[in-house]
């Protein structure tokens, strides 16, 4: 199987009640590539600046990530400047300077346009035509997005919506998507729109996922140290899609484990700043980790 | 063995977004003694005015509860009005006249002084001896807690913690009480604080439990329509000590299934207003509801 990752790569300046960090590197597409290197070889989409850390490049390469449809531009990286709150759910967009993001138009590698597996994470909604039209088989569809689109372009978010075979959200997100409030009819009204999975992100929570005749809910792996929680959503969802393509089957066992993984890695991304978390946890770890969390939740 | 609830028996005035109801019965003690009631023959302790509905009295011996303890006092009974916000975890007590449990002392009933399991419900923590000296053995003693004791009587209540076997709280008093922002750290240190088990009621987002080795950490059951959450917590805390009560043991084991039992009994409650849920639930109804959720959260 092959799983391809379209989405950003940036430098994040991030302000936790942990502390601060200055433009270390992130991004949609590092974060969800990185926690699917766990299971699989990704293949990334995205596009940097002259100014992004070669030494970053290679770092990301030796993980195990594909970077040819990595693209570097003249000008500068994305940068993202936030916020958290103590409660930590809550962030603040400071600053966004979109630089070689603002007019970029995804272009997949000609090996790319096979994959299994395509994940969109937080595209324009309006963008996803021109990939798709990329492709040369259909894949397996996988969509993330942020509050930015539901706000902005709700009609082509909900177009894209329909298209897709896994859709991931965040509470916040499904119920502004739904318009309805309670999480579970939100859930399974946006499951009816047309997707055959929806991943309902809750953050220390846990997720939610409704699929044809089941609904699973998993708890999240508890966290005693919440130092960043960057890229944790973006995590969860590239591990919940390397995983589905390490086992090469989307049925509903197969779904209820990317979820768990999904988790999982995403709290080794919240455990410290930036990527430092997914960087340093091996394979081995994870294992650990998924041996402690049985642990936690048999009854 | 034998469990003993101490708490008020009350009329509610409850509004919710789906509905206002007026002086129904509620109170903490009824909510946990009927939750009890699918488990095992809990006796009651409270005392209520000559206006509370003997209809009621009835309908409550006949779910099996014993109310030797129950005193009707010349007198009204305690009576709470309370709304909630769409957020069904937010709500706002608009009025509470004390009436006969102003003044009340809890005397337990000479059988009820060989109690294993005795719970004092919301009790105010400098009543705690005055009722623990009445016992003639040393019962396994659990309390649950409000916020009004966390913020009027800190000390007594830390001392009453102190003493207790299982502690019940939700996740915003397990953060007061501790004086820590992160759930899995405040509630490990109530734990070291005195208490076997400390178990953190997360309404929607299901419970924790800390004991001695273990967490254990289980989502709630997905309810598409919340109706009144009173009471809910109250019910968990009732039907976890009945499941106990009825297994005679506190392994790990049995606490687990403590906590799903008492998250599965809560569910009922919130699904209807006031004690209705309880009311109409039968057993079945519950086995039916344990083997779905077991369905939801397998992997």
């Amino acid at each position: 199987m092959s799983l391809v990752i379209i989405g950003s790569v940036a430098f994040d300046t991030i302000e936790t009640p942990a502390g601060k960090k200055e433009r270390i590197v992130g991004g949609s597409a590092t974060y969800a590539a990185l926690a699917a290197s766990f299971f699989t070889r990704p293949g990334v989409v995205s596009v940097v600046g002259r100014d992004f850390p070669r030494s970053m490049i290679a770092a990301l390469r030796e993980k195990g990530l594909d970077l040819r449809g990595l693209r570097v531009k003249a000008g500068k990286t994305f940068h993202w400047h936030g916020i958290y709150s103590q409660d930590t759910n809550i962030r603040t967009t400071l600053k966004t300077e979109m630089n070689v993001l603002a007019d970029y138009r995804p272009v997949l590698p000609e090996p790319y346009r096979l994959a299994d597996i395509l994940f969109l994470s937080n595209l324009d909604p309006e963008v996803h035509p021109y990939v798709l039209q990329q492709m040369k088989k259909k894949p397996i569809l996988a969509m993330d997005t942020i509050r930015y689109w539901i706000e902005n372009k709700p009609e082509a978010l909900l177009e894209a919506i329909q298209q897709v075979d896994i859709l991931f959200v965040n509470d916040e997100e499904c119920r502004l998507i739904a318009r309805e409030f309670n999480l579970i009819k939100a859930g399974r009204s946006l499951k009816n729109s047309g997707p055959r999975f929806i991943i309902v992100k809750k953050g220390e929570h846990g997720a939610l996922v409704f699929g044809k005749n089941f609904v699973f809910s998993v708890v999240a792996h508890p966290c005693e140290d919440v130092i960043d929680p960057t890229g944790a959503g973006d995590a969860f969802a590239g591990s919940f899609l390397g995983y589905l393509d390490s086992r090469g089957k989307f049925g509903q066992r197969e779904i209820r484990k990317a979820a768990v993984y999904g988790n999982l890695v995403a709290s080794l991304v919240i455990e410290d700043f930036g990527l430092a978390g997914l960087l340093k946890a091996t394979q081995l770890d994870l294992v650990e980790r998924y041996r402690n969390f049985k642990k936690l939740v048999y009854f």
